[in-house]
């Protein structure tokens, strides 16, 4: 029996911190634009890469609209090694959505983006979305932690009346600093489309199953990559 | 013209007995909780790996509820390498349940999980459930050998009246003890979709077609992994 | 402009016969039997396989029943590797089935067997079917040749009336020999589901897409695997 | 914040030209044909691979149909690599379709052929449609040059009436040649189903998201292929 609210703090609180930073960097660089709708632009960033960050991969699928745009990509689990050479999940992975508001035609200020990561049920709530179908999460970023309550935001992604597209709107109060930020972007049914496909897509990758059901790079030595030794087995879950 | 009944036997017999006791070490190590519901803890496990437990990975996706949790992963199917190289399935993969029941807030009694190994086919059926429907699966892990009918299981998957979710509830009567265990966890729609997404991801992997559709590590010799010597085919299937 | 019908014949004669004489081994040994029915038998092969049949992997997705059973998996398109080191195309891939008679319970006459090789787009039917939807494919593998219509093949897939599974069914005509042979496996909405989920993953792989949308062992060189020589094009192509 | 409209333009633009002379390649040797309609012809075509062609693989879904047929294969996007060692997507991918009208019986004009480049969002577009949905893009592969407004095209997907499949158009009017060009080809349920799930499997693909998901052959390190240095991060991202 395993108590439970220690390991359920640390991990939820560093999902919310780190993982932002993570989308700091993943989606800042050579993102291409898509944009479905007329004379809406696209974008590409030329920030200098820092030379710490060297062999990353930097592609995200982009929504630029009129008042706002967001940029999702997915961010894997990490793992740990044990001694024994296994390796355990240590932080879930999640779809990153970065918005960024609009600050006039075709331009949008980087510097006032908000993030949004997607947990894996979060990402099954998304992709279960029937055409006329809505749904709400909440997150606060210092939940259960001595700032919890501080930042609240809540994520909506709400149907069209008529079916053929998504409102997806994140809504972020942070009483620190008493602002208030909405930030709302227009999916067409094709683009919400895109990210149903690609979150599926991810998601099995977000849970670390595809480390079950292939062998990483130079960790398989048979073809059993979740070999079981029975007589270890037999000694340690005995009753 | 073969006979069949002992190989089925013998097989299922295998499967019920290995793959339960393959489970209880793949996720009983640091797999990380999910949990969309408010206020439902997560968990993460602490126990130390066995030495000789070494290159796997760890990672389930964990449904943790009020009254108890279930954890799933997928079993690969394992192979045997003939001498003439070939690699034939030897016992096939399935996706494990294991349930644990809540005794307390945000805490659950490990010692007491019991286990549920879906088939391809029971997979099959749990992926082409729609919103409204249900299904029921029956395990008798001693079935066609002498401890036939001493344990009985029963996996139900019980839609909400409003669609909404899903209830899945494992009911195990075991004779040799005279119990009867009932361990039961309410899914949203969203967790039921992550587990229909990830169980379509693994259904081709537990099958094994993985295996036919890419050449493994090491064992590419041309463009054709799945050739075929037709001379010593026509040999050996003329009639 | 080209000419076509040369190729047309050649190709679709060869994948009648070739595929059929690639199904005689692929499925032939250590296939796992899963079968959901209660009571239905199971079977696993013990052939010896020939010893020129090495490195490859034996792992079909086998629904026996009552009066008959059927084995699938996918047999892999072949490239043809240019002078200039590209590979082409060369015969396109399948989705193998192999129908059996039952001759007695758990019984079946592999002797017997039947085959039924779906294209691409019959895979692309199959796997669009709804619950109460039904199709039929017609093969003749002698078509375009001097053996056309001496052997007429049709394939039936026919939704229940309650629309909670299929008949799957093989109907033989052979004049050379005076023969019909009627072979229907009923499939239950599961193993229907596990034959779509199967399909619809081995699709781009019987296509070659995967080829073409990821680098093969040993091929990359840069980041482009599908990279243009540009200026090569703009001789190659001018008008 | 960044002014985008310059990037806009020179990327749509470089997409439509370049990708087009992709085309021109990709799927001019040893597609495969398939055509499952009755009497409609394959085709595989014989053109000597130039020799600075090297390490391409040439795998294409091909439609033949009587008046005109139509050739799909997904074209990856390129890659930079930075100083750093990161890779930063360069140009998006795409679904290339390729049109051709037929000039008699089992005949097709090869020289007449017509590009279209489907963007990731309205590769979404079209595998979110229904059995009786339509839907149309417009290109100008001109936009935001000098040469905006020449050349108009437009793709056409129109649900055939009873639900059994869709006619797929082309329509290019070129003003400096004032020419007109209309390219129809049906397509089947099942050939639909073929290509929304090849385009379905390549999305991920042409998005990139498979870099993100999987370390690239040579690439990995350790267990976090999009590993972040946190200490950078700080540093870059502090407000």
């Amino acid at each position: 029996m395993l108590k439970l609210q220690r390991w359920l703090s640390r991990n939820q609180l560093f999902e919310q911190v780190v993982c932002k930073k993570a989308g700091h960097v993943d989606h800042a660089f050579g993102s291409h634009p898509f944009s479905s709708g007329v004379g809406i632009p696209g974008q590409k960033f030329t920030h200098t890469v820092p030379k710490n960050e060297n062999d990353r991969v930097y592609a995200a699928y982009n929504v630029y609209k009129g008042k706002a745009g967001v940029s999702m990509f997915p961010c894997l689990p990490t793992f740990t090694k044990l001694e024994s050479g296994s390796l355990v999940i240590d932080r879930r992975g999640s779809i990153l959505l970065t918005f960024f508001p609009a600050i006039g035609e075709r331009k949008y200020d980087w510097t006032k983006k908000q993030f949004f990561s997607l947990s894996p049920t979060e990402v099954g709530t998304l992709i279960n979305l029937g055409p006329r179908d809505s749904c709400e999460f909440f997150h606060d970023p210092g939940m259960l932690s001595s700032t919890a309550g501080q930042v609240r935001k809540s994520l909506t992604i709400k149907a069209h009346a008529d079916g053929n597209g998504y409102f997806i709107s994140l809504n972020v109060v942070d009483n620190t600093k008493s602002t208030k930020e909405f930030l709302s972007v227009p999916f067409t049914a094709g683009e919400f489309s895109v990210m149903k496909t690609a979150c599926s897509f991810a998601l099995p990758h977000i849970l670390g199953w595809d480390r079950l059901t292939k062998p990483s790079l130079g960790m398989e030595k048979g073809f059993q990559p979740n070999k079981v030794n029975r007589e270890g087995l037999s000694l340690e879950w005995k009753r």
